[in-house]
């Protein structure tokens, strides 16, 4: 039987997701805004997790926190050909400031390359001076037509590192370190969610870059996602903003540069990855909230021994688990245990006057729903023991993405299977067109190349379109 | 002798300010966008260090984070009549966006409590929907025409906290929970700084409030910087944007509103408090780097002699203590003590070939500069003792600024004295004047009523200016 208020996957998944982030209550439409969401307290909280799990990687791997200015001269956005091209579309304008209008107009930062290019100018003189490996957590603006809470909105909140280096191949290094050791670690550890890592095409790549990697995740329907990229920009905005340094034989030479981020898209990945049609499914790692414990009374009298019970078995959880005893006096337990399932919280403790008695308590996991995720389980060893579920949730929810992902992940040989795999899931097939050629499949059937994943056959085929020998296979698939 | 770079405080304490800023590598000017600053990686990490600390006491406190759109429409302001008059004059305003002219402006964020009021009049429906009590981490912006790094940038990073509540007790009871048990707490035990908690004179309060609560703190110049506030809104915005709930009677009533924030203000707080001609000075609760260990050496043996000591007195301070080992073979140990003064790293290690020998380092404490904040100190106990001393650091920088505080702090009785008062630092005196009467002693001696502190005598006196008898006394002072 559906939950009230879901509609079910299978039905309308993109209502689905839609009644997820309500029934959850993460967002708001900010109607008064064009294309802006509020993120409430129970979707920002996620991306509070999200910060502190990205965070620690980053500055483990040698980078430090820094903040430039939001608004941006409009000129500078012209300054690299491509990057103009790519944003200057979608930028907001500020042109009015204490009652006056401004000699140049400002853009709001659709993405910093260009005003951290400006510094970094400044900044660097001379190979001691390199790498520089700075990052910045902040909100950008892209005015968009569409909006999908999470997953496409004006104004988003990021991370985005942007690096400088005195060789291509430190900056290509710099580039692969953040693909695996910062998002890869990140998105399939914390966020259980299974992805396939590569470059992207020419079409694909980022405004400005000399090349792109992404992180590509698959939705329950079937879709990419990209959940994070990391761009090699060769000598691009070193040329532009003039970033040049003076190396060891005295000689000046233009820098290489980075940039790499992941937003709160991330929020909107996680989402569509393990919920289901009872509401949000988090990951322990990443869940606000553990465990939720709920007493279940009668009377003052069995509420005073329930709650004394509880409050004996978490003595010990506080820097441990993360967790709420859900003791509000004017809701049912029924009730409750919805709101949390909404919610997604990854185990629920349930104790009655009868648990009491037996030294018992009934434990229910989110990724099981029903009777079948519920057991009773002895008071003793209770910590331990909702320590191990949580990991085996955590590992669960990652096999359970990976073996979906599989199943839906066809290897192609022919445009008509290609046409077929792409209603269904990821299209692996050998590929040797132009940019000319992935546009017209774009055209017919709404899937783009997603990557040219890092892993590759060792044997060469035909490819798809054309039917060039190649030994490149890509995947196609639509994306979000 | 002062430090090169360095101009002492007493001959230009502006110029002083600045040179602190530059010396410990803590901003830039962005000359590019009017007003505006980049936070680099050194003066960051203490807004991380300051972020870190408020947050846990706003969440302790019973808060939750959220994030609401940076853009507000621009007849929102107008809404509050208080509110407009005191923000309209400095906003930016998106006029623009993808290429095409907005039907209506909007304004960057200057404060949220407008944006924010409209989405609790949504979210509030009943008695039990209260309190909200949300605080929201961002950046905002106010066009300011002249600029100090920190102390007055057009844009900004602060938190704003905005709560509701059923009541005009339960309004003001947050307001000076948060005055005391959040921002009191926190800048007096973290940043070591000492303040006075009070009221604002209808002049200096909030636009759009009924009473604003501030914390003041005296500079090394004797001037006063408003460090943090507290507002109780009263119905005003509650009113202008139709927060209502509904009773337990079953009746609809307006709520009653808070707003409360600190920024990166408190930054220059921080330095102008604390440090001295030789640098910045941090209190070790705050300092990104507590402790700063320097091997000294003069060949390859001696190095790798050193650095083992060093290794294994360190091996256990990893979780205990912050600090870094500065390893670097470029620099001489001159050049690194002074880049470490320059960043106000709290405790200084020195460990040479003789210290390896006799079992002992040095050990330079950054808040006595010179031979007399530094000894020679057993390895033995090495942690500890330097635990302990970051413990005598901290309080030692409060008490020391507390002293100075009081010694600047005269206590008037006629308005000569206030004059000479106002030029050295707090003058304390009754006060039963107007705001016109305020504004005439703006215009006269350039300082305002800073606080009518919470501490009142019992006894009354006469008004410095009208002769009134009153109960109240204020502090006037000049102000950043």
């Amino acid at each position: 039987m559906p939950k009230e208020g879901i509609t079910p996957r299978d039905q309308d998944y993109s209502q689905w997701y839609l009644d997820i982030v309500r029934g959850a209550d993460m967002a708001d439409y900010a109607e008064v805004v064009r294309g802006c969401i509020v993120f409430k307290p129970t979707g920002y909280a996620i991306w509070e997790a999200m910060q502190s799990g990205l965070d620690q990687r980053i500055k483990a791997t040698g980078h430090v926190n820094a903040y430039f200015p939001l608004l941006i001269p409009k000129s500078f956005l012209m300054k690299e050909a491509e990057h103009v091209e790519g944003f200057a579309p979608e930028v907001a304008e500020v042109t009015h400031a204490a009652g006056e209008e401004l000699a140049e107009p400002y853009v709001i930062r659709p993405t910093s390359e260009t005003i951290i290019g400006y510094f970094y100018a400044k900044w660097v003189r001379s190979w001691r001076d390199l790498p520089v490996l700075i990052n910045q957590w902040a909100n950008v603006m892209r005015w968009e037509m569409r909006t999908r809470p999470f997953l496409r909105t004006a104004e988003f909140l990021w991370q985005e590192g942007h690096t400088v280096h005195a060789t291509e191949a430190d900056a290509e290094q710099e580039t692969l370190m953040i693909l695996h050791d910062v998002y890869g670690d990140f998105i399939e550890r914390d966020m259980a969610v299974p992805v396939i890592k590569g470059v992207k095409s020419e079409k694909e790549k980022f405004a400005g870059a000399l090349r792109s990697y992404a992180l590509e995740a698959m939705m329950q329907d079937g879709r990419a996602l990209q959940a994070g990229t990391s761009h090699n920009l060769g000598q691009n905005f070193a040329k532009a903003f003039d970033i040049t340094y003076t190396d060891q034989n005295n000689t000046v030479q233009h820098a290489w540069t980075t940039s790499w981020g992941v937003s709160t898209r991330l929020i909107g990945a996680l989402i569509m990855t393990h919920s289901d049609d009872e509401g949000l499914v988090l990951p322990p790692r990443l869940a606000p909230t553990q465990v939720v414990v709920v007493p279940i009374y009668k009377n003052d009298q069995e509420r005073s021994t329930v709650l004394e019970t509880i409050e004996r078995l978490t003595a010990d959880w506080s820097g441990r688990l993360r967790f709420k005893i859900d003791d509000r006096d004017n809701l049912t337990p029924g009730y409750k245990f919805n709101e949390w399932e909404l919610k997604g919280v990854p185990v629920r403790i349930e104790v009655g006057p009868k648990d009491v008695q037996k030294g018992s308590v009934a434990m229910a996991r989110r990724d099981i729903p029903g009777k079948e995720g519920k057991q009773f389980v002895p008071q003793a060893g209770l910590t331990e023991r909702i320590t191990e579920l949580l990991e085996i949730i955590q590992q669960g929810l990652y096999d359970r993405a990976l073996r979906f992902r599989e199943e839906r992940t066809f290897t192609v040989s022919s445009y008509d299977e290609l046409r077929e795999a792409v209603e269904q899931g990821f299209a692996r097939c050998y590929w040797a067109g132009s940019t000319a050629d992935e546009k017209r499949i774009q055209d017919e059937l709404k899937a783009t190349i997603r990557v040219i994943p890092l892993e590759q056959p060792d044997t060469a085929g035909c490819c798809i379109l054309t039917g060039q020998e190649t030994t490149q296979q890509v995947i196609f698939a639509r994306a979000y």
